[in-house]
């Protein structure tokens, strides 16, 4: 049995959005900016795609969505384009963003204070959640713009994006979330929410790998990143990737339709496992249930290696991380968990396991078995772990985490 | 019959390459940076495109080519960190361009611009090329990049990129250029030319819309414009766009494999077509066919207004252009007939068709025959060519252009 556990890291393309592609690679081909019947051919299907998102996301029709090329570009256009607009050609100085975002978002942000701009890592607090008032309490004058990742993908903890958009309009900042690990997981309303951008990217629900979008609401102004003809209005140049935006429209719909429905059998698979997992001495697991994203698990266990229990799920075609797949290359400490104040021992003991609505119950049956074997293989190896006096497991509030 | 002559705006993704890209949607489709077997199912794939890559333009291991989602990705990668690199934080403050680039450069430089860049936009001669003595002439000590087109989309002209390599090296100056209508169509020598980068991107040769790549030669140094995680070697962040990159490998291998025997057949196409298109009287086409992509016509036919034509072409079920798909949607004069000396009149007369591997000597028959029609019903009805007198078409040196 073959088990994929590392959908927050990206997922199997569904062979229905495979499908609603095909069409526009070798037959309805044409540049959709040309003016003869070879461009035109594939606009129903354009059209029908950016009404799937919008519906998706209940955006209003005075906003903007534009597609890019993944939620790295939408994060980096918005950062980038603010500090140009705002603070090159205007008067701020400050971006507040936070200890555990993205790459995509951090490495802009030291892009930005080599080049000036002054920028808040603000702190989580022992949930791995960004609390509102401490965003506020950030804020100055000069703040450009707040970044707050709506759901985190290493914890799958839900920000307060309702509070902080809030405190964003009331403070006439802008707001910024980088959505990926929301949307198609959690219900977004951008009616409902105060937010001015929002980045998000196909291949976290099931589309392609290589088509994201930007979020802008009601329009609103924003150097382009890519500048260039007058594709999606001049807001972003290039050849439209007419398949993948397509692929997008249907994913989207895939995932948002019954996203209620959808997400609380992947809910129940969920807590299934991660009550057999728990059982485990000496085992907890990052977050409450009931504010993280419905799919995920950041589970850390005393004595036994992230990097270890990988490599012993993999033997067992069990397909896990130890946090962000961008991070992956390089085995450092969970940054997640150390932000909320695990010890760094504590922090290389992280994994990630992140559910799908293709997840199976024989899945959840054979991983609970091949996890505990594995743990129990592990620690017998582990120096450090037989010296210490096993104890029960538990949330993290109970474990030991220096602050 | 339906023939596609719009080749430079993009072209039919090849069957062989949809094939070779299908296994990274649904089968193996984990994310390559990842640790398990699902990211690394992948990483043979990736090698080999890569390899079909350097193999295609005889890069050299020392030299870096990084994926993209464009080629205005690519472009506006290069110029932009050039600036942040070269101007904004060292000491120079200039940049030289052309005045025929594609919209992607030429709107990135005028941003530049709004952001205290001088840059010199450099004219064509009447064959629509830009001498390299030219180029030379322009830089100063303050010059950071020379960046100009191999070949132009709109009229399939070759510029002097082995000269102009050889002055920028002499001058110190780092050289790019967008060589997207020249990978793929021409050969393309990456150890035999000397310069810095190039952009390129794969739907010009029959691969997918949305992915291109840069070249930086001998790996050095260029800030990100998408910073981010450890993808490519921190160069350009975002999860990488698995099956394109395999589809750009593929896509890249066919059409460079053979390309001299592969462009003698399309040659011989593209002039048939021509010197049955030049007996029509008043008509001329840009520059000379050796110094030309082998698949391309600027075709400018007096009286006759290029919308009007293409509306007849399509009506005829014949995809063609009046020049860059990426400024297709503002009916403005065609800006390298400007550029190169056309009045106002003449430069709304152009006409562009591109051929492709796939154009058939049939559908050449079938666009002979319907063009000629089309020119005679469509001057039939225009007042402005009834008043004149007809004479031989020719080359452009033989047209009244007003320099």
């Amino acid at each position: 049995m073959q088990v994929y556990l590392d959908n927050n890291a990206t997922t199997m393309c569904d062979p229905l959005v495979v499908e609603a592609m095909q069409p526009f690679f070798s037959e309805m081909y044409g540049n959709p900016n040309s003016l003869h019947k070879f461009g035109t051919a594939s606009h129903p299907a354009l059209s029908r795609a950016v009404d799937q998102v919008y519906t998706a996301l209940n955006a209003s029709d005075k906003d903007d969505i534009v597609f890019t090329s993944c939620a790295t570009e939408s994060n980096n256009w918005v950062l980038k384009s603010v500090w140009i607009d705002k603070i090159v050609n205007g008067d701020k100085n400050h971006i507040v963003t936070t200890e555990v975002e993205h790459p995509s978002v951090l490495a802009a942000c030291r892009f930005l204070e080599e080049n000036g701009v002054k920028v808040t890592y603000l702190p989580v607090n022992d949930q791995g959640v960004v609390e509102a008032h401490t965003v506020k309490s950030f804020i100055t004058e000069k703040t450009a713009l707040v970044s707050v990742m709506w759901a985190s993908n290493e914890t799958g903890m839900i920000n307060p994006i309702d509070e902080i958009g809030l405190i964003c309009k009331e403070k006439g900042v802008l707001f910024h979330s980088d959505a990926v690990q929301a949307v198609g997981k959690i219900p977004v309303d951008l009616q409902a929410t105060h937010i001015d951008f929002i980045s998000f990217s196909a291949h976290k629900f099931h589309g392609p790998k290589g088509v994201g979008a930007l979020y802008i609401k009601d329009s609103q102004e924003l150097t382009p990143l890519l500048h260039g003809g007058e594709h999606m209005g001049g807001r972003r140049s290039g050849t439209l990737n007419v398949p993948f935006i397509v692929g997008m429209g249907k994913a989207i719909e895939l995932a948002t339709a019954n996203i209620q429905e959808t997400m609380a059998k992947i809910r129940t698979k969920r807590d299934r496992l991660e009550n057999a997992l728990v059982e485990l001495s000496d085992t907890f697991v990052v977050g409450d249930r009931e504010n993280r994203t419905p799919n995920t698990i950041l589970i850390s266990i005393k004595g036994v290696e992230g990097e270890g229990m990988l490599w012993d799920l993999n033997n067992g075609q069990i397909g896990a991380s130890t946090g962000s797949a961008c991070a992956s290359a390089d085995l450092e400490a969970n940054t997640v968990m150390l932000a909320i104040g695990a010890d760094n021992e504590l922090a290389h003991t992280g994994i990630r396991l992140s559910l799908s609505r293709f997840t199976t119950d024989a899945e959840i049956d054979y991983t609970i078995s091949h996890f505990k074997g594995a743990v129990a293989r592990l620690r017998a190896i582990s120096s450090s772990f037989a010296l210490q006096k096993p104890t029960k497991g538990g949330s993290v509030q109970e474990c030991e985490l220096h602050h």
